[in-house]
């Protein structure tokens, strides 16, 4: 057994036993060893975004660390916006990074890069696997260091002599360590700041979801405190029958206005509320600022243990959440496509239980709001602000929930970031309808400069905005990707082939022309 | 005058005058200012990898320093691999990277990053811009930084307060440091090296073409010594009437070969030899272990200076080379489409002056072949061995030669990382003609896997290696990117199709289907 067998065998004992990968030559031994062990499902896609962008859709919807595969410092490169996002997420990946052999390093080969440099300015855990005898002791402390803090990015950098040398140990990766607990005083403290009035519960992670976003809404019934959430969240439940639970705004003026009667806001897995971007004259913090920001649980605490200890104070056990998001579809529109006809669809169409990958940008908002009363799903939305992590995670998304219908929404100018991606849906066969919001345009950026009092929009931001001259044709570049593809300009052109997306197993793409 | 003008001024005062951009909202100051400076020219890319990437191209065809425009840290991420490449290619980039204001970073926003960590692991200069007042001062340094050591990434971090803050500063800037030069005594013992039996002079950089490579080539002829060149090389002149000059090669045994004889390598702009890659019983380093080494002039020192102190050294001066290829243009060729046919069809119609971009990988050695005799051109080759920078460094090519033809010939697998640069080649009209060498499979990690003993290729590896399922349809990927493209499955519809695409003053894809 040599040290990439040793590697694959130990990620396989621990329960990682996906690999979005995209191998070159100093990996072959380590594909060398997944190709004698098919129990390890391996997902090629054609750029690393694709791969570390895809396990974090894995691990959003499975809960499970996923391995991934890049080719020295340039591969890690490609992959890194996406780590990005992953790593605001809070995703759990182990990522295999391949190197030079180590006595090849000392020579200034081509491929030869910072690799510790660029992994540990997004990992969380960096570790250089030097001697194949210990390969397996590395592997599985890179599979524990992504389970533990709730998930984080966990890099193994795999020198090629490392991978082909011998080794003999298969070791299953042990329980991350415990997570931090607030003691009983702050527990107190927040029981008390949630019953004053103006108060804000604020969660985000596994508490958006599931049994664990049930008792924060209990405990947002008991002591009277909103429900709230960031805006950029990995997965959250919506739809009817959903608890009540208000996401915070992009624009700083409306987040500000949403905020203005808070007077205290208690985390809970989620950080201190903060703004975008900063702005000229806007503050950077969007809560009063007498808010009282109460920092209960940070997103690498226990949040489980928080909540049962916070609604146990708060007399909300066993109380069923009465607040709760009430049916309302939208009927099927008609008429011009725009992004309200076109959200309207989404919205009227919505399957029950689809995952909603929302990366539409300025389209997203609408999108939500006409999704809101709609059959209950779940949306994820890019976390670290970096485009280009949409059509990846809907990648992802779909290996860990094969019988869920994934939505993917998404701008035009995001989608363009990772397309690739759309073959990989095509490969893996993978039930994506993907909607890609074709407005020509970087929206959002016309925004910005007008938010900067730049009315007169010259030759030069237009060229850097503006992607009419030439269109995208968004048909053409699914069907380049062997993914078939529709476009649609009219509401009902948009409703039909919306339909037919829903009703098709596999992958298909809509250009929707706004 | 704010900083973002201050530094659009003092770009422009220093000499660079375009900027290969993916802006975000950071940046929005800084495209206000690029917007009332129309000699700023903007190009826009859909993907920061084509950004970089084309800022090299630009620089190998024009020596001059291109700005780059990115966002944040993952917007540098995306442009990691291009960076890489263009650092081993010795490319001088300005890079901008917008950061959040100074006052934002202490907040935990879902976009900030480490920018000091990702760039310091590929810049050779990174400095963060905190102060409005002395972005001028900044700037000039950077463009002087990129500037040094024949070439050099340098980053400059531009927070949106320093951007959107007053100054009132333009600065040009200041010429480079002189470069390193050998001294008298090393100059001396490189010119007795050079007329000992099996001696090799191994240039890289400027050598490769103008009048330093005639210089080298007379200090060959009148040394004796072979003139040599390193595989992956930036720029470099070839076909007929060309010095005579041999690449090194990438198949570790070939590259032992081809250089067994050699008893001492002097080199003059280039790295020591070594391996692309370490394997299991090869050694690292191809030069014979009694082979003498001797580093004359690295690549950051004045090779100019130092080529002409050797030719006067050893009688080369005035002398004319004589050993120069000879024209022997291919004949069309018939029948089936093959690499082979595919690079002789390409080695007969290869036009006078082009630029040819070889990312063909496994295809790229057969077209070198092909095109050895044909009529003068010169060649960028992907000098980091990150694939992607073949179209993006046609895009920099075009752009900084606008007159000239350029042919760009790319695997598959290395079109697919970096493809959106099909949209920027629409955009700004660039005379590209594209060669898709349609294969359907990472055909160099089938050779990887073949040399570790592997026959047997399993369902993991060949799910990793091959791209046939589906394949991709290069014609509807070119048309999705606004391109034209023409499909070839024989020498007949490639050489019509190429014919076509030299033809025509824009850009034009062709698929060959080999």
């Amino acid at each position: 057994m040599n040290g990439a067998e040793s590697l694959v065998k130990t990620f396989l004992a621990s329960g990682v036993d996906v690999c979005f990968a995209n191998p070159g030559t100093s990996e072959m031994h380590f594909v060398a060893a997944l190709d004698t062990h098919p129990d390890m499902r391996c997902v090629l896609c054609l750029f690393e975004g694709g791969c570390s962008g895809a396990a974090e859709g894995y691990w959003r919807m499975s809960e499970k660390v996923a391995s991934t595969m890049f080719h020295l410092a340039p591969g890690f490169g490609n992959a890194y916006s996406n780590l990005h996002n992953a790593r605001k997420g809070g995703a759990g990946i182990v990522n295999v990074m391949g190197d030079h052999a180590t006595y090849h390093l000392k020579h200034e080969s081509p491929l030869k890069g910072d690799t510790v440099g660029i992994s540990q300015s997004v990992s969380h855990w960096t570790r250089v696997a030097s001697v194949s005898g210990d390969v397996a002791r590395d592997g599985a402390a890179a599979v524990r260091a992504a389970r533990s803090n709730n998930g984080q990015i966990a890099t193994l950098i795999l020198p090629a002599d490392t991978a082909w040398s011998d080794a003999s140990e298969v070791i299953t990766a042990s329980a991350p360590p415990s997570l931090r607990r607030p003691d009983d005083g702050m527990l107190d403290a927040a029981a008390r700041l949630l019953r004053q009035p103006g108060a804000v519960l604020s969660v985000d992670g596994r508490a958006l979801y599931g049994p664990l976003r049930e008792l924060a809404a209990q405990i947002s019934e008991a002591t009277g405190a909103r429900l709230m959430a960031p805006m950029m969240v990995p997965r959250i439940e919506r739809g009817a029958g959903r608890t009540v639970l208000q996401q915070q705004l992009y624009v700083v003026d409306q987040n500000v206005d949403l905020l203005k009667d808070t007077s205290a806001m208690v985390l809970c897995g989620s950080n201190a509320p903060v703004c975008f971007f900063a702005y000229p004259g806007k503050p950077s913090v969007p809560t009063p600022p007498d808010c009282h920001i109460y920092p209960l649980c940070d997103p690498d605490m226990d949040i489980e243990f928080t909540l049962q200890a916070l609604a146990d104070r708060v007399g909300a056990l066993g109380l069923k959440a009465e607040n709760r998001v009430t049916l309302n579809v939208p009927s099927i529109p008609h008429g011009p496509l725009t992004v309200g006809t076109m959200a309207q669809a989404i919205g009227a169409l919505m399957p029950q239980d689809a995952i909603v990958v929302n990366e539409a940008i300025t389209a997203g908002f609408p999108i939500g709001m006409a999704t809101a009363q709609t059959r209950p799903h779940e949306t994820l939305i890019t976390t670290g602000g970096a485009i280009g992590a949409g059509l990846p995670t809907a990648v992802g998304a779909a290996v860990a929930q094969p019988d869920r219908k994934i939505l993917a929404l998404t701008g035009d100018g995001s989608a363009m970031y990772t397309l690739q991606s759309l073959w990989t849906m095509a490969r893996e066969r993978l039930d994506v309808t993907v909607v890609v919001v074709s407005n020509r345009v970087y929206q959002i950026l016309h925004g910005e400069l007008a938010a900067l009092g730049v009315n007169d929009v010259g030759r030069n931001a237009r060229r850097m905005f503006d992607l009419d001259d030439p269109g995208l044709n968004w048909v053409a570049l699914a069907e380049g990707h062997g993914v078939e593809g529709h476009r649609a300009d009219t509401a009902e052109s948009f409703v039909k082939a919306l339909k037919h997306g829903l009703a098709t197993k596999g992958p298909v793409l809509i250009e929707a022309n706004v």
